[in-house]
């Protein structure tokens, strides 16, 4: 007879209680193993023997047991969770984390997402959470066309806008509805988000890199291509916003060419020294598409985005999410449409600005002037110079110590050596150690 | 001055309230339009004037008034939500709803989903809600493999689960994958999904349709095809199950040719007169892979599914995903896990089990002699036989008395003309007053 170790939860009743922690121990015993008696489970735990028995019988309805009269109750034989774990991994620990691209996920606003999320699942009607436009729930889109033209000026109906799950999904979208609309080469940025390349391939398009330099993309050398991503908010990874005479050029080329941009505003609520910088779609909603999402103000794992198209494209974009996931999430896109239209959303963002504002001074500041830092006005992350060195033996001598970041060289090739410090991912309470760890790798590395 | 028509709920605090309300009113007024003095609205709100003044600066800072001296105090031209609504529709309403492959979402666990999120923002470290393994996150796939293992009998570790928005993602995901090994033609039920035969296409495969007799799918056609997808344990949508027989031979033709199988498990939860038919893909984990969602069994909104894959193809498999759109959203997956293993999941399945099964027996009994219904044993339609008859003539004859379901012309082309009357969609209140609908338009259509 095994030893059971069943802790009880009275606090959810003892019959429910006793039910979940036989679940939970059912797991870790083999198949065939008998339980002791209900008369005897019951006088160990000082529960009524009907408790225990009734939870037997709810669990063989469950299939965790098989309750053969004279054979006892026993484990059944589907019930074991495999032994195999997944994600076993052989790299080395992340103890301070600087890579791009990340937030801090430790601030998320865990009451208000609660409590914002009960409230749909409490006022809304049933129909929100049944099948539903390829697009996502209307009133959160409403929502989010306030919120984006307040915000960022960008231009558009809710009609215009696709939820999604995350840039990543919206910038597939849009590469493969160009490529089935017959545009057979796209523009991106080198150094750029790494993933836009693979997807352009995969959708049977040309690339076309354009460099970056200290105005922005290159948008000059677009040439004949059909469209292009851009992130003139602030360069991604190297922060540079795109100078005001390459936005007018590059819509001109546009409309010119009957092209179409893809802004990607990945981060565009975090700029920390003065006004930010509004959208480029809202200058030219005709030939601007336009990419966000929640991943950097609440956190990626929600996979919370949005694509807004210019009209002519709405259609074909719908057809394309339609056949790749129907649509995605209603509770909890109506969650953040919630969130803000009570005001919770921007004032959280506001208290994140604030704190990712301080930890761009602190790492500026702990640089100091040994190093050559790349432009910092805005975004979670400051590309930092490594002249002469090699990228990969500097990451390498940085991780041993549990320092870990990005090189340049992931972003795109033929780059100059440097490293892409994110100052975002750390949780707030370890900022500090993390900025010291980094000073003293870097110092180690002999930089 | 216009009358803002404040209405403060002052149970956040009295700032917050009025802030809210503010933001509220300030999206129904033209830009540019001046607000009341802070003195004039404290004194008409019987709130301190500091109050007012707070959250007029607030309001500035989020970009819905402006605050020049002198000017006073003035809507933003950015606040207002555009007046064009999105989903302008024309169709006739939706009185009776009788669409297969919908379940009744009025019966959703509204406390148990909104306390397991809790439990799981509260309990879970802050880097669940950071970017994440392609597959979801490890405990939900665990917790994952468990449940099918035990429920449908799936042989398969978490490393194989690749967690995703639904069934249409995870067949999607799957046939683009084999595309890119080098399949060229994919089998497909007709009748069957209407998404199938769209995203084969769109992955450049060849499509081949098998026919579907009384024994389920004829997968003796299959000939060359290089994989098909399956309905099995009931086939969509006419119900049947697949014959044993075929099971054996659908698995000697994968094994003999290196052909995959897609079982799309749609709604396995729900049959209704003896044990439900275990998986195909417990019998060859080698050769089938396995799509499911709880979109049947909680509420489609959710958009949670799973694909597990043979091991050969997880890597290709991430591949896709990762491409797609990274991974899916850690929350709720974590709380569908938190569901399961608390067993309030097994206990809404069952109580929908049962709720279904009543419903099938009252539509089965109301349709009577007069119709050829099909196989009934599972899932959430019935296909009822229209000999000699105008499907499309007896759709809107329903449609005109607010009955709508579809004909089996929308599952497949060159099939006989037949209604597929989805019991599932209703809400539970409104069942009895749809099946006296339904019985009355089929009358009024001479049938």
């Amino acid at each position: 007879m095994p030893d059971l170790h069943l802790v009880v939860d009275r606090s959810r009743g003892v019959r429910a209680g006793l039910e979940h922690a036989l679940r939970e121990a059912i797991r870790t015993l083999p198949p065939g193993t008998r339980l002791p008696s209900s008369r005897a489970l019951a006088t160990e735990l000082a529960v009524a023997r009907n408790t225990v028995a009734e939870a037997y019988g709810q669990l063989v309805q469950e299939g965790y047991l098989t309750g053969d009269r004279g054979a006892g109750t026993r484990t059944a034989a589907t019930a074991q969770v495999p032994d195999r774990r997944a994600d076993k991994t052989t790299e080395p620990p992340i103890l301070h984390d600087l890579r791009p691209g990340r937030p801090d996920v430790s601030t998320f606003p865990v009451a208000a997402w609660s409590s914002a999320s009960r409230q749909v699942l409490n006022t809304r009607p049933h129909e929100a959470l049944q099948y539903d436009d390829a697009r996502g729930p209307a009133y959160a889109r409403e929502v989010l066309a306030g919120y984006l033209q307040r915000v960022r000026g960008v231009q558009a109906t809710p009609d215009q806008i696709i939820l999604c799950t995350g840039v990543r999904q919206a910038t597939g979208l849009f590469i493969r509805t160009i490529a089935r609309l017959g545009l057979t080469s796209f523009g991106y940025e080198r150094p750029g988000q790494a993933a836009v390349p693979e997807q352009v391939l995969r959708a049977g398009l040309d690339l076309r890199p354009i460099p970056v330099d200290e105005h922005g993309a290159v948008v000059g050398e677009l040439g004949d291509a059909g469209g292009v991503l851009l992130t003139p908010a602030s360069q991604f990874p190297t922060g540079v916003p795109l100078a005001p005479n390459r936005r007018t050029e590059v819509i001109a080329w546009a409309r010119a060419r009957d092209a179409v941009i893809l802004e990607d505003d990945y981060d565009g609520e975090f700029r920390y020294d003065r006004q930010p910088i509004g959208a480029l779609q809202g200058l030219a909603p005709d030939v601007v598409a336009y990419a966000g999402s929640a991943s950097k103000t609440l956190a990626p794992g929600l996979r919370l985005g949005w694509l807004v198209v210019p009209e002519r494209l709405v259609g074909a974009v719908i057809e394309e999410k339609t056949w790749s996931d129907r649509h995605s999430d209603a509770l909890s896109q109506l969650t953040l449409a919630t969130l803000i239209a009570n005001g919770a959303y921007d004032r959280h963002v506001r208290a994140s600005r604030l704190r990712y504002r301080h930890r761009r001074d602190d790492l500026i500041r702990a640089l100091g002037n040994d190093f050559r830092t790349g432009a910092a006005a805005a975004g979670l992350q400051v590309v930092v110079g490594l002249p002469g060195q090699d990228e990969d033996a500097v990451l390498r001598t940085l991780a041993g110590q549990g320092v870990v970041t990005f090189g340049l060289s992931h972003f795109g090739t033929g780059l100059p050596p440097a490293l892409v410090l994110g100052y975002g991912a750390a949780p707030q309470h370890a900022w500090a150690r993390t900025l010291s760890a980094l000073v003293g790798a870097l110092r180690s590395a002999h930089l």
